[in-house]
């Protein structure tokens, strides 16, 4: 369940990468590079840092194939994207939850203290779409919009706490993720946000 | 000693990081990213290439967390910030030679060869300066203004020199953060800077 | 042989980076941050990811010495650069391919699986490049024009099926190099390049 989850998630996070691509005009290979990087760059990132190398993304070809194809749907199939973007903003909620989830349990499986595992689940959700406009120059929006790397450090501290209380490793993740896909699309329905720092001008 | 000092260079690095989030108008996760980013990212960095994983920053919780403590300070008392700037230069240049100095001491401990820790020491000191700068989409400035990477490779080289002529260690990274703390304050105070490529064409 | 080549193509890649850095106005320590950065990010990169600590480029200190005499000689004679544009770009293409044949080697070497291991080769071809672009805050160029990266592939793909067919070594990497070197030079006198988005809207 979780391999196909994380199947998904990848797809996903590889399709906002390549749609960015597209607009931005790159080439078929740029559009590649960046659904490629936007889906794999997070769990390469917490791989380097907690020690796990080659990091998944290098060890099976799954992950690259899955995000190739996605980023080859989105280049020649663009008009069909802007039919289903409100499911794709869903879907990439279910992605980052997983992200999260998974990358907290991996950072704990390798040694990372408590306190600090939920944060590298949240760098495994959020540094692939930071990377992604880093490539495009543009200010990574996780860094001034929206609720969403705190939806997914939300969703890794209840596996830390569940691991911390010896809740059973399932049940700890699935509330979780379910945690952070409902804090992730409250954030998106109800257009909550984080206080920005231009309110202090008003 | 040097952990305390360790602190308040995390501390300053972190408040720089948050300032420039503030200025750019980013919410509050952003800033503390910045933050966090700007103290952290050097010496992240330097563990990954010398093979030190997991990072001293996710090997303990405290550098986080004063990164995190400074960038909620900035966040919300900015207008307060404005009045010790000077004082913050002085410090920041404290911060950089202890990262210089530290950095360069323990890539000798992983087995660096000498003529290259000193690079690694200054890479701990400016990475983080330049990631906080790619993050908001503005040339490092570290690339071309100002004596300062050159500071802290003058200080990790002091470091090095010293294990070289079996100087005992206390004392040459002492040597070596008084040479790097000096010359960032004369090039801050003297307005010296490096021979620009502007220069060619008067 | 290959020793000399791996000097030969760090030396013009650390050129391009030095020439950008000039181009762009920075200082003596910028330019050689980004002469280092691109002739030698792509393999710390790939050594990261590879698990080969200390990177190449920090266990000898003749990398760093070569791209840093390209990066001084590029500073000052930067007139003399402008004639030679032409043969530079033709060296480029030698490095790249060098490079994308080296890291295909290495990356297998380290027990990187087969459909995997041109992926790294690709990567310490385009990386230094990449983050170059990165630092001075524009688009990087082989994300839009050109074909560039597909040739370092190719030339990787053709290491890795060599070894799948027990092909000695030496020639393979030799065919793959070949394989590169003609790609990228047929891809600069015909102007070739891949599909890219803008033309859905012709």
């Amino acid at each position: 369940v979780i391999q196909v989850a994380d199947w998904i998630g990848t797809f996903v996070f590889a399709i906002s990468g390549a749609a960015l691509g597209v607009e931005r005009r790159l080439d078929l290979f740029g559009v590649l590079v960046l659904a490629c990087v936007t889906a794999l760059f997070g769990g390469i990132t917490r791989d380097v840092l907690i020690g796990a190398v080659p990091p998944a993304a290098f060890a099976s070809w799954q992950g690259i194939a899955v995000a190739s194809v996605a980023g080859v749907v989105t280049f020649y199939a663009r008009p069909l994207l802007d039919r289903v973007r409100q499911p794709v903003l869903l879907v990439d909620a279910l992605g980052l939850s997983l992200f999260a989830v998974t990358g907290t349990d991996k950072a704990l499986a390798h040694g990372i203290m408590l306190p600090l595992a939920p944060i590298l689940g949240m760098i495994s959700g959020i540094a692939g779409g930071m990377l992604r406009d880093v490539l495009v120059v543009r200010l990574p929006i996780v860094l001034h919009t929206d609720i969403y790397a705190v939806a997914a450090l939300a969703g890794g501290a209840i596996v830390a706490l569940g691991v911390w209380l010896h809740v059973p490793s399932a049940a700890a993740m699935s509330a979780g993720a379910l945690m952070c896909v409902s804090l992730r699309l409250l954030a998106i329905y109800r257009h909550w946000s984080l206080p920005g720092a231009w309110e202090d001008e008003t």
